[in-house]
């Protein structure tokens, strides 16, 4: 079991009307709570502007929790139980008597507290900045990240491109310092996404042979095959490479291709990190390929003739001396042929085997392929002999799906965010470092996207994206 | 399919009413003919003493063979064929007329011929060299490996030390070129070993960590969980050394730590083979553990007092640059705790991973096991972490099982081994360079133990060996 400080905890949920808070977040604390990882005692303050009573929001959340890590006859008094701890107060956001109301409400809930305080920011990230000023104008953030702590998490999109998200580092970074700030990737809460550590460094086979010497290329890929559905709106306004390019595939491809790092603590995670992520050479609007499935422009809340992106395949270069020539290639897509996130790593093809090749044919080349979702798995294709009593080879998988593999229930990346939180433990979290340098990489790609109104190409919905590229092409 | 002569064939199998006749030679021969692989015209001529008639010895025959290769409604016919092609000869090995009599029978059946011919030596290996010369006294070996060819197959053993191997090479030499020799180790012929050249040297992943620098230890492992049965007589002669060990496992690890040949052809194999066996320092008796299972001295055919041992684990040292300093420990024995064949090959720990191990304790280090039976498989033991809350890790493996990877029919090492010997191709036999440099490593431990009369420690049936060595007792 991990430390938990002793104290009560308060979850604030700013926005806790919206689908992110009755999905994922209440779920998720609702998860930890069965696994006896909430401390107690605790209780989660939703405020919306929503006009809805205690009761209201418990009926709200009651159909999203479901009992993983409980026996089934325990399960209603454990939702019972959590229910009871939720309150609601309804206000506006930028309204600090809102604010007031909810800090009152705090308090009479934290008997004996103060209570260390999460506040979640569960709002469109034009909100962050005025939430963060008004809460903080009401007073309610006085403990710092000291004891009792007070502790912001916020999500994407932090910003637009570099300019606007400094802009919102520094605004936030007025009212919380950046000790207590949480900027949620949720990528980096998935198993198989913490797991990349773990399996570059605690095993000896892989980082001798994971450089250009050895690997010819990586392909980055995030793949859906649903439209934008009812985010039209918010999805419109930023554009696949905004909402998980820069994101989340920028993070998958730090953790792939950074130095060892001095240690596992997140300060020296992240400062391996951000020193790849400066060696990227900015993304180069002539090595990106940018679509739109038919039918964005009918799905409710976007404007006619939108220009924004669904899709997009391109190539990063890392100029360092490890990665130099190997190109990592990364596409992203909405309404595509199927639905996978997955990171390729393909080495070169040997070159001893002139006498296998001249009786079987070319050598396919190994390849290690590390599934995030949805069926989480680690494989090594090898190259082996086909049984049989000619000589012929293929390539065969060395296979590990975490299904199998482990008998343990796969954890939700929310809980494990979520707790990471509560302990005071930011490996997961993107730093302001990480963000600036991840902005850098697209800035000037997306800026001259927009500048110079690049149409993306049309493709139909359920194929594989359009003006494929070298990577989106082959690999299969 | 493979080139095949366009000449017919014919098969003497000498010593042909014998088991190894029976169970492998003749229906490894039924299944090459099922899938085509049988020159026409072909003829399988058995000699051996017991009296037999032609119909004897089909009948003899038959229970043996199995239709794995042709459907069900075909196989009463492809046995009937193949019936009749078998033919038998009663005479005394030692007799100059009873190969007149066989050379008669031969060209009776051989109509248009002459036909290549293939003598297959299924003999105790104290005969080989009076059925070479008196094989070859009776004019039977005109042709040499030209047009049509002959060519002779020996088993195992090749005498019982450096000297008498010598000796008999140097006799059957006489007779037979080197090149029209075959002498068969059939662990060779196994799908798993024919693999090891490929898995090593078309794989780009696998050879820059194959050295002293990554590898900490290799076991190479074999053991029965059965006695020595019907075959007390032969195995008191020679021991688990001579029998299991100088031949099967001294190939096995030639093949694990060879360098990598100039090509794939056999005498390139052959030439990295033998210099890899000669860097190979002498057994040294006091690394050595030897043992006999209790039980033993009461089987059929076992004298009084035998000092033969039917278990032994030791340790051998390659003096090369690429081995330096890594142990090979090898182990067979009867009358243990399992059947299996394998090859492990353990890695070094990392040695980066301090913040990993302060929160989940020791890692454990990579391993890649290579097994040869009875269920073929590869796996790599690699260092996840466990799906959870908490950071665990732990060893799980990338699997390849060979019946869920290929979706083909596993054939017998025999049916591998006798269509190569028809095809000229050596790779997968003994040279004498081999075969003398296998013997320079183990010789001196057989003499001193014989010298010495070292009595082997008694083991129960069943467990795990006498004297368990470092390697036997860690690995599991």
């Amino acid at each position: 079991m991990p430390e938990i400080s002793g104290r009560g905890l308060s979850v604030v949920i700013v926005g806790a009307s919206g689908d992110l808070a009755r999905n994922k977040i209440i779920p998720a604390l609702f998860s930890l709570f069965c696994q006896g990882y909430l401390p107690e005692p605790f209780c989660i303050i939703g405020l919306a502007r929503t006009a809805w009573t205690d009761p209201d929001f418990r009926n709200q959340i009651e159909p999203h929790l479901t009992c993983r890590y409980v026996p089934d006859r325990q399960c209603a008094e454990k939702v019972r139980d959590f229910l009871g701890r939720c309150y609601y107060v309804s206000g506006q956001y930028s309204s600090v008597d809102s604010y007031l109301t909810l800090f009152q409400r705090m308090q009479q809930v934290e008997q004996g507290g103060p209570f260390d305080r999460m506040f979640y920011m569960s709002v469109p990230p034009f909100l962050f900045l005025e939430v963060a000023r008004t809460m903080g104008n009401a007073g309610l953030l006085a403990c710092g990240d000291q004891t009792p702590w007070s502790r912001v998490v916020i999500e994407k999109p932090f910003g637009r491109d570099r300019a606007s998200s400094d802009q919102l580092v520094a605004g936030i970074s007025q009212i919380f310092s950046e000790e207590q700030t949480y900027r949620i990737d949720h990528y980096l809460g998935k198993e198989v996404i913490q797991n990349l550590l773990v399996l570059r460094f605690a095993n000896l086979v892989f980082e001798p042979i994971w450089s250009s010497s050895f690997i010819e290329r990586v392909r980055i890929s995030w793949k859906e095959d649903i439209g934008v559905g009812e985010r039209g709106g918010y999805f419109n306004e930023y554009g696949i490479i905004r909402d998980v390019i820069q994101n989340h595939l920028t993070q998958i491809l730090a953790l792939v291709a950074m130095e060892p790092p001095a240690s596992f603590r997140s300060h020296d995670v992240s400062a391996a990190k951000t020193d790849l992520l400066k060696a990227v050479r900015p993304a180069d609007l002539d090595n990106w390929a940018i679509g739109q499935y038919d039918g964005y422009l009918d799905e409710p809340g976007i404007p006619t003739g939108s220009l924004t992106p669904t899709f997009a395949a391109g190539v990063l270069q890392i100029d360092n001396a490890r990665w130099k020539g190997v190109p990592f290639f990364v596409d992203a897509g909405k309404g595509l042929d199927e639905r996978v996130t997955e990171i390729r790593i393909r080495f070169r093809p040997t070159e001893c085997c002139r006498a296998v090749e001249e009786a079987a044919g070319p050598l396919p080349p190994n390849e290690l392929v590390i599934r995030v979702q949805p069926d989480e798995l680690i494989r090594l294709g090898i190259v082996n002999k086909v049984p049989g009593l000619e000589m012929k080879v293929a390539q065969t998988w060395l296979n590990l799906a975490y299904k199998s593999a482990f008998q343990t229930l796969i954890p939700e990346a929310y809980e494990c965010l979520l707790l990471d939180i509560m302990q005071g433990d930011r490996s997961l979290f993107i730093t302001r470092g990480e963000l600036a340098a991840s902005w850098d990489i697209f800035t000037p790609l997306l800026h001259d996207l927009e500048e110079r109104n690049v149409a993306p190409a049309v493709y139909a919905f359920g194929t594989r994206g359009a003006g494929q590229t070298h990577a989106s092409t082959e690999e299969q």
